[in-house]
């Protein structure tokens, strides 16, 4: 199994090659993480590049409906091209600068919510911009039926439906490539974001989506609000009705302008003796489903105290050491999962489930009651687990899940050792 | 210098004392992390604990102005007492239950900003709270002489300055001691999260302080609000004018009632050779100084992926491999730190900062110069370089940057091997 971390360091003058290419393969890439695109952050500010890329006969649209992207079959994502999507975006949605855009910024005018992924570089039919960047584009499209494309909305499912396709939900069963899954969470996650923020939570005013969907702004006035914004009521009218009170966002950076990403701990815990790994579980799973503790990382911690603190508060244990593993995108709705790998003290391995109420369950498990329950017991949330699997037997998390994966690096010695770990 | 992942993993078997101890040692605590409370997050909503603590006579206020703590010297903060405070919020905020205070919240009335930090469990005067629970409690208020605490938070900063105290910025020169530094900067990220998210994202409307500060909350009704809130004139209207429109952060959990951390990425670049270091500069630095590159992680990115994006957006690099180091909060106004180290890949180690337009410059720099300027020329950004720096020389960030930390990781050998590095 691979580890990243704790290995043996390289000399740094020895072979590169070889070292890159086993540290590359070394290197954990959790599901949901390894998108083959390149996003070209810098180009989204660029409506002349949007504009291109949005035309481009290499572009691929991911469709998306309450959430659920489209799908060809279950290990497959079906895209959309351009000609699809028209109905619902009009020509040309990057026609204006962001300047533009704000400046003649109407909340009554409903548009659906687009995303500019990125770029596929090994597409070589790909546009070509400014000499530089290479390949096919990638957007994702909210067209869930509502407001002024409810009608259009409800065309391309039809449509949708005839050529076999189908919206789903992707969380439960994760059957997608690898790829394909990191495609679609950069999708998920950056719809779901502008989904839950329409409002400036600084003023109580209507945002509008810039940035290729990465940014939401505050504009300063809105031509779609004749009976004035929230505040105006408060300061002296203004002379002119479209014109929206001060809002701090418009005067500096601020990071409610940007998607924002939370960043989750999840641990495994090994005892102080290395042979028993810490799992819990919660009331709503199935029967004998055990699983790592997690948390949300708290302001002003380190990655090392929220794992000492969220296993402390979830099951009354406290840990020594902690060594990060890897990372993992969840784009349910946002999170960014810090795998990590923590040990006991000697003095501090007794199970209390009394602070927090979150776990119906927290104990210790033999390492070798953990190993067999990977090698028999895994699966998603709602599926059967193998055909070897018996009755009564722990049950855990599939390869899937990055739980799994620390899991899996405890039980193969990632703490060392030459003991039965 | 001590590394916390790359090392040889100890036999889980071990003398485990000394392990810990060991690996206690080696894990990099950075700035702003360390904190010597126990912030005891479930007890939170229990308004019976948070009304003991506030009124406990072991109980420490940090008191800001402006987001601004209050010093008593530049290494000391200044804490005050309930009767200092009282004047302010009252005899006792947390006398409500959170249901009583969302059901009869009222946007009209203003009360000052409170966040309970956590218990200093050292500290044998403290409070006893269910037989567990046991420490002096600390808070942070925020004092700003605004709304109906205007004069109150006047005549308290007279008070404060005639007992020598003084509120001041805490970020450019990090005087403070480390646990000191950590509790200022939970302070400080959660008053500046609740400052900026007066209204909800979701609905537009007013949302509530809870939680001891950890949570905002929409309430369905406004007891301030007898012209109806925002979204009840696309209704019908309703017969009770404090109800407020649906939303749909009161029927789920919602990542947006809950503090937001935002995940960077910061690296230290090493080249192919191992011999030469990618340092950047933003123009309004001041001359010869440069640092580590660094960025926002991106929704559905691992760590790694946003390491490699970043500096290839940057500086036009393609790194190889990447290994965490350690992290660092750092509460300007909310970001999580990863540190990371990363190692160009052979054809792609010539500097390009065309594509993104953020660094005035970046270059390598040899192992040996930049060792030489962590010896003599680290400062503060707004401080003077030490007695042995010359003019011309690289200055760099000083040991309470992760910067810092990172650079010194690799000077000292993080990558392994036996040559100069």
């Amino acid at each position: 199994m691979p580890l990243p971390a704790p290995e043996l360091p390289e000399p740094a003058h020895a072979d590169l090659d070889s070292m890159l290419s086993r540290k590359f393969g070394k290197e954990i890439a959790n599901y949901f993480s390894g998108s083959p695109l390149n996003r070209v952050s810098f180009l989204r500010a660029d409506h002349t590049f949007l504009s291109t890329a949005f035309k481009h006969p290499s572009t691929s649209f991911l469709v998306f409906s309450n959430l659920q992207p489209l799908f060809k079959s279950p290990t497959e994502l079906a895209y959309v091209s351009y000609k699809d999507v028209v109905p619902l975006t009009g020509e040309d949605p990057y026609m204006q600068t962001e300047d533009e855009m704000i400046s003649t910024y109407n909340s009554s005018k409903f548009t659906p919510q687009l995303i500019f992924l990125g770029l596929d570089e090994r597409n070589k039919n790909g546009l070509l911009y400014k000499d530089h960047y290479k390949g096919a584009p990638y957007f994702a499209i909210d067209a869930t039926p509502k407001g002024a494309i409810q009608s259009a909305a409800e065309e391309l499912a039809k449509n949708l439906q005839e050529r076999g396709y189908h919206f789903g939900e992707a969380r439960m069963h994760m059957t997608l490539p690898a790829e394909e899954a990191a495609i679609y969470a950069e999708a998920r996650h950056l719809l779901d974001w502008n989904a839950r923020n329409p409002f400036c939570a600084q003023c109580g005013n209507p945002t509008l989506s810039v940035n290729g969907g990465f940014k939401r702004a505050c504009p300063p006035k809105d031509m779609g609000s004749l009976k004035g914004a929230i505040g105006s009521t408060n300061s002296v009218t203004p002379s002119d009705p479209t014109e929206r009170p001060p809002c701090a966002t418009r005067t500096g950076i601020s990071n409610l302008s940007f998607p924002r990403t939370d960043p989750t701990v999840i641990m495994a815990v090994v005892s102080p003796d290395g042979q028993r790994i810490l799992l819990g579980r919660q009331k709503r799973w199935p029967p004998h489903w055990y699983s790592t503790l997690a948390g949300f990382l708290e302001p002003a911690e380190s990655v090392e105290e929220a794992v000492r603190r969220e296993v402390w508060e979830e099951s009354g244990i406290f840990l020594g050491r902690v060594v990060i593993h890897s990372t993992q995108p969840w784009p349910y709705p946002a999170n960014l999962m810090i795998g990590a790998i923590g040990q006991a003290i000697p003095e501090g391995e007794t199970v209390h489930l009394g602070h927090d109420a979150e776990l119906e369950d927290a104990r210790w498990f033999s390492v070798e009651e953990v190993r067999e329950a990977l090698r028999v017991g895994t699966s998603g949330l709602g599926d059967e687990a193998g055909p070897e699997y018996k009755e009564g037997g722990l049950r855990l998390p599939p390869k899937t899940a990055i739980a799994n994966q620390l899991m899996t690096a405890v039980v193969n010695g990632f703490l060392g050792g030459d003991s039965k770990m």
